[in-house]
């Protein structure tokens, strides 16, 4: 048998709706340098150059930080089967559809899953947060820091006050702002963070940063129940890539790579002037936006920098609109889902795409496709 | 704050170990191109051209045929993960370090794990096997196509055929042996094979190329027990992958178009070309081999044509010997290890690396390193 297939040749799209975001050119580089050994010594050094990216992009001081070989989605159970066990009481804040992710996930390790909800396109009143913690007492706390679903940031220090008050470990969803907001793991009181790479990162999807206190460190050797994953065991992985490198999976190496340079990046702006960039765009973004007529769906205060959330204007067709952007000029956005199906756009300025001048296209073209 | 990485200069190694093997140049171009969406008709039409691939590499007519995002031990984890539930009687073949992984896999997820042994290096008896299986009568068979770890093929017949005949799913590892010798899924009787991007397909680590007979799919569907991984969730990942689109992650895009172009390559050759090419440096590389003076661990008739293990000549120190041809010429090949540590060497012949003149530098560099 013979055959083939034409030439690869995938369209130019202009990303930016809420992930994948447009990829650094230098990060296209490094997935053309030569592949090397799993348990090669560059390989590891490549890690720690890694870790201290994360570290800094994360803002802490956690040693065990690294990237997990599979997307967001993977960090997320990671996070999740490692963490929480059959019958942990987990509280998960619910506001939106990732915070309903990991409420399954749990749910599927078979804990005992607590849900505080709070409106999709709403954060939570820390007070009663902190009541809801106190009073149910359990042993993991989960929050998404930014919701790709609804534009939603929820910073996460009284939720984490009042979770290690209890005795809790508290697990964060940093898919959307990492790179593109300050998170402060350390400060804010987060255990367990999980991101993606190709949001904040500039990075292809395929990898997910992760990183766990050393509070966490500690209830994962406690563990004594069976972890159903052996893929994303973190006692496993720690072993693979901390200091005895036993073989566990063969990395994805190329992605490592992407991920470093991707780091690389965050590194050279510092993580300060990469956070100002974000909000002076972000604001350049909700100003032109509300000068079209737009309403945001999120209040001021507790909007992502990097995902924009504008309602839908009425006697406006959201899939007419964002048919014309891709069709006129190759521009993703995405429409809302869920209880947001029609009535938002997702619009994202995420790591190399949040530019003044991105904005000013984006502006542009949208009130073209709007008129 | 701000720092930076120095440039990243990936050492170029020569890679004829048991993977990762040499990645075709093409594939490193496709990972250049532009990323798009991951619900993105482009990315839906790549993979459907996977797909396409992927069945003729495995000889079968799957529609379920796929690439899992995580690398090969993601595939195996979704196929234990599926289709070995709680209290399942699921026998494992075990000859070789993957065995025994499988093995692990299935004890997290609370089966009962029947190992059937034989020792490293060697296959199994058909009739033994067979009878075995009759007698313990699972609901799951699992063995290694190809054991990366001792370099023997098992083909599979007569396992395949008395699993069925009691019922049961086979389960089967591809990971060493997708693109570089015959599987033939469907004559062979494998119902859940599983495979990666690294070896014989000539991509960088990162994807698990898995394919799911009809009968696998219909004890998906009856299955009633909770799985307890989401991430790796093939009924999610059939309506992601199939014809709804129904968002589940967000794919390494990147990772899928260095697959397209890995099996445009294998179908260009043709499949039959690709096998004969393998077979012929397989034979060359083991003549070779033995008029050094070695002798191979595996018989003749059960080698697999990609993986090699020569035994280490008395008075031969394998790590010196590895070390000279790292040093001399970035050659990496690997030793064996668990029961056959410093016993044999493992030198891959994988994909875009199966050339005649490959064989001829390997020998020249190995002959040189253990004068």
């Amino acid at each position: 048998m013979s055959s083939s297939f034409a030439p690869l040749a995938p369209p130019k799209r202009l990303l930016f709706g809420p992930g994948p975001s447009l990829v650094a050119p230098r990060v296209y580089e490094a997935m053309g340098k030569p592949v090397v050994g799993h348990l090669d010594p560059f390989f590891f050094q490549v890690n720690e150059e890694i870790r201290a990216g994360l570290q800094a992009a994360y803002g802490t001081a956690n040693a065990f930080t690294m990237a997990i070989s599979g997307t967001g989605s993977a960090g997320m159970e990671a996070a999740i089967s490692n963490f929480v066990e059959p019958g942990t009481k987990f509280v998960v804040f619910a506001n939106g559809f990732f915070c309903d992710r990991m409420s399954e996930m749990g749910r599927r390790q078979g804990a005992t899953v607590i849900r505080y909800e709070a409106p999709w396109g709403q954060s939570f009143d820390e007070a009663a947060a902190a009541e809801f913690i106190r009073k149910e007492q359990p042993q993991a706390v989960a929050f998404v820091h930014g919701e790709t679903s609804t534009g939603v940031a929820t910073s996460g220090e009284a939720i984490c006050a009042a979770a290690h008050a209890a005795g809790a470990l508290t697990i964060a969803d940093c898919v959307t702002s990492l790179g593109t907001m300050p998170i402060n793991l350390d400060a804010t009181g987060i255990d367990v963070a999980y991101s993606c790479t190709q949001k904040g990162l500039s990075c292809p999807p395929g990898l997910s940063p992760i990183s766990c206190s050393p509070l966490a460190m500690e209830r994962l050797k406690a563990r004594t129940s069976v972890n159903h994953s052996w893929y994303l065991d973190l006692k496993l992985l720690a072993e693979y890539y901390e200091g005895a490198h036993r073989y566990h999976h063969t990395a994805p190496i190329s992605m490592f790579y992407a991920l470093r340079e991707g780091l690389a990046l965050v590194l050279e702006e510092g993580v300060e002037a990469r956070y100002a960039r974000h909000k002076a765009n972000h604001e350049k973004l909700v100003a032109g936006l509300e000068s079209l007529g737009m309403e945001m769906l999120v209040q001021p205060g507790i909007r992502m920098w990097a995902l924009h959330t504008p309602k839908v204007p009425a006697g406006v067709n959201d899939l007419d609109v964002r048919k014309k952007l891709m069709e006129r000029h190759g521009i993703e956005i995405q429409g809302g889902f869920g209880p947001l199906a029609g009535q938002v756009f997702r619009i994202g300025l995420m790591g190399e795409g949040s530019t003044a001048s991105n904005v000013d296209m984006l502006l542009g073209a949208l009130r073209e496709a709007m008129a």
